[in-house]
């Protein structure tokens, strides 16, 4: 493909030679003759400058390049979406493999694809051009929407419900117990954990990640959301649309997390606490309150991460200024004695 | 059922109308005219009085209702026990699936149940009234007592012992090797893996934990004992009976946990201390050192939590009132050169 | 054996009889007469005294004994040779389970053991001597060299490489998407994952542990390293040679870990941060930022450890001293206020 055809696709604008061919795309490490590379900053630029590649996908304001470029408002966008008409997946052929073990009463859209040792129980009913790979268990009266895709192992608990585009990686747990218990006088007793989950359109969920049913109503992961890998969403906590989590992450019962949300990886959210919309929380807070919409918080507990970072720059000062600080209160406390 | 009936199960006091008939229960938000709702705190019961439900299962001491109410002296177990009464949980029907591979060798109790693509190798020992689901790999030699319950994808190793009415969840793997290595001149080596793990009657495990084998001796898990999701439960760890365990904590090898702990999610506790009976650790506490009976902890590293508390607070007023703070110090430090 | 033979074998020196037969090798708790443990200081010397064991391994520096010692330069290590010695552990027999599906275009080594609902997919290469255990799904063109031993339920993606003697312990996922998206107004988009992992020669990875593939590059583990449970590498990681790594770490994309580094449990990498090499990261650290060679750091953020304690002890003392410190402040504002 010639970079004139690539930069009519992402619409950007060529600077240099137009007439290179691109042969294929790759990261800067790897970039070779007749790769696009991009780069979304100075540095960047300057890395993909030594490598081999053919031709730049940068900012509309970088610098100048000794490189052909192609100049687009998001360079990782733009080569994602470049990325993408190079390697057409091609989407696996359907069928049904002979070692699945399919419910008689289950209902199969069209173009499903069911691998081996799969297991689907009664009344569950699969939407058409659904995936479905080899070890998954998908309980009774589940219900999977169009185009999802579970990979290896998944286990969709009973009456599970996944809308349309959903895409579960191995070894994700939808719809098991939540963790209720009451103790009363030494003894504890299970509270009945028999609500489900909903997960909503174009939601993709990490491998070996686990959502809990509701206990008495549903957990919802809203339309758009991405939880990496090894997260625990508890029973009941509804999480909005287009929020992104972070690996190893843990919500606890009932919290609810708002739309467009963003966690790095280890982040804590107790129990029955509202996360607001738009707010991005760092890398292993805890959250033990109810956080406003829009803010920007980290710690723990998390806090405005002004705020946080101020606190550790402080406790940093007052430990190298330690002595001074001691005498002082030490000269306060022998002024007290002697008066 | 009469709402009369109701209180005597589950021995309330009625106030209000007490020939209400109850068809169902459910949570406060979900709550329709002829169900049965509970709240535990006065900001619930005005949430229920607000919803349809016919009739509030509260507190012996909280106000009076428009709604008819039954006293009792724990609102949540009550509830848990009306449920129960309602909602009779039908057991799975037992049978073996023609897709399961059982070594001839393994003895099967009565009314097991037993389901596809479960793996039961030799010497496995399996008491009346288990239920294996889908995908479950019992290794060797392990022996599993009455009435347990395994989700699908369970992992257990050679000869690991499960006692009656364990129930673990899906993906949860016991009796995989620990994490034991000896660093020696650049080198490293793998020490035996070779003792076993105990799980005691009643104990819960959430999905895709893990729990290890001991190195040289035992694993266990005390009775009673709930660990919910994705924990990691090291080699030689002994937990007490009635330990209550909340979502991706981690034991480090060795370590004791007594009786009646609870610890919120993601707790660490480092390997080789103990922690006494009936401790309660906040969440995300580090828990470094020893612990004693009783002790109320949180914090990294976990220390009493009022004096976590007061810690917290003092770094937040040093910080507010920093500007005063440097001046006396700096105001010291010029006393000093001055003289 | 006798326990001069004993001591050839793990070149160690024997003080006492050194006639004693050796039946068996065991921890202290459980070492019973005729039984060989190790004591690795005073106060496991103390304790293997008291116990029926026949003879102690020891450091060449400890005190006397009133037991049969073996005197070494590392007493677990030569415990370790010694068990092995005692315990060859009889390599699984080679077979292929009837219930496994395997791809006509799979090329198997010779010896190698296929458990049961095993599933191999197209063009998949396995040396000679793997074992794979019940319910693995092997995806199409992976390759996996000589002596590999997986575990029940590990998966591994498309085109992943294992090297030789890799140990997957069970439900570990290797290659599976790396978390990549593009915010753009409002929209999330899902960057390319189609690079790859390698693993190289003696690798161990503990029980549901996630390895993603790299998102265009690979992902990759180096020779030696041991990985425990549920732990998370990222796209595009780089973990150095002989790395030690506890329970439930996370490493973010594109980070790169030294050879010989050790981490704790729960421990936090940021994406795209260098860690030195024979770096000792301190148990549920956070890694902001890049690590020097051979540095011991702890805390949140991750520092020097020194400094890390020095701070949580000036601010225990500031605590104890608060009231002193308040006046002072307070004091210095009156003063203010009165000018």
């Amino acid at each position: 493909m010639k970079i004139r055809e690539l930069a009519l696709l992402i619409e950007g604008t060529i600077e240099g030679d137009d007439n290179v061919d691109i042969t294929d795309l790759s990261g800067i490490e790897s970039a070779g003759s007749g790769d696009l590379t991009f780069a979304s900053d100075e540095d960047k630029l300057g890395l993909a400058e030594t490598s081999q590649t053919a031709c730049i996908l940068t900012t509309r304001t970088s610098r100048k390049s000794t490189k052909p470029l192609i100049r687009v408002n998001n360079p990782k966008l733009a080569f994602l979406i470049a990325y993408n008409a190079f390697h057409k997946k091609a989407s696996l052929p359907s069928f049904i493999h002979p070692l699945a073990s399919i419910a008689s009463s289950a209902v199969l859209g069209k173009n499903v694809r069911i691998e081996a040792y799969v297991s689907i129980e009664d009344d569950v009913v699969i939407g058409n051009h659904t995936t479905i790979a080899s070890g998954c268990v998908i309980k009774a009266k589940s219900r999977l929407g169009e185009s999802c895709r579970l990979g290896p192992r998944v286990v969709l608990h009973e009456g599970v419900i996944l809308k349309n585009n959903v895409v579960l990686h191995s070894g994700v747990i939808v719809g098991d117990d939540g963790f209720g218990y009451v103790r009363d006088r030494g003894d504890i007793y299970k509270f009945p954990q028999l609500g489900t989950v909903v997960i909503e359109d174009n939601v993709e969920v990490g491998a070996n990640s686990t959502i809990d049913r509701g206990s008495l109503g549903c957990t919802i992961i809203g339309a758009g959301t991405k939880i990496d890998n090894l997260c625990h969403i508890a029973h009941n906590v509804k999480i909005g649309k287009n929020v992104i989590m972070a690996a190893q992450c843990g919500i606890a019962g009932s919290s609810v997390i708002g739309d467009n949300v963003t966690m790095s990886g280890q982040v804590a959210v107790t129990d029955n606490v509202t996360v607001g919309r738009n707010v991005s929380i760092g890398g292993k807070s805890a959250v033990i309150g109810h956080i406003k919409d829009n803010a920007v918080v980290w710690g723990i507990p998390a806090r405005d991460v002004g705020r946080t970072k101020k606190q550790m720059a402080v406790l940093s000062w007052l430990t190298q200024n330690f002595n001074g600080l001691s005498k002082l209160i030490r000269a306060q406390d022998q002024d007290k004695d002697r008066s």
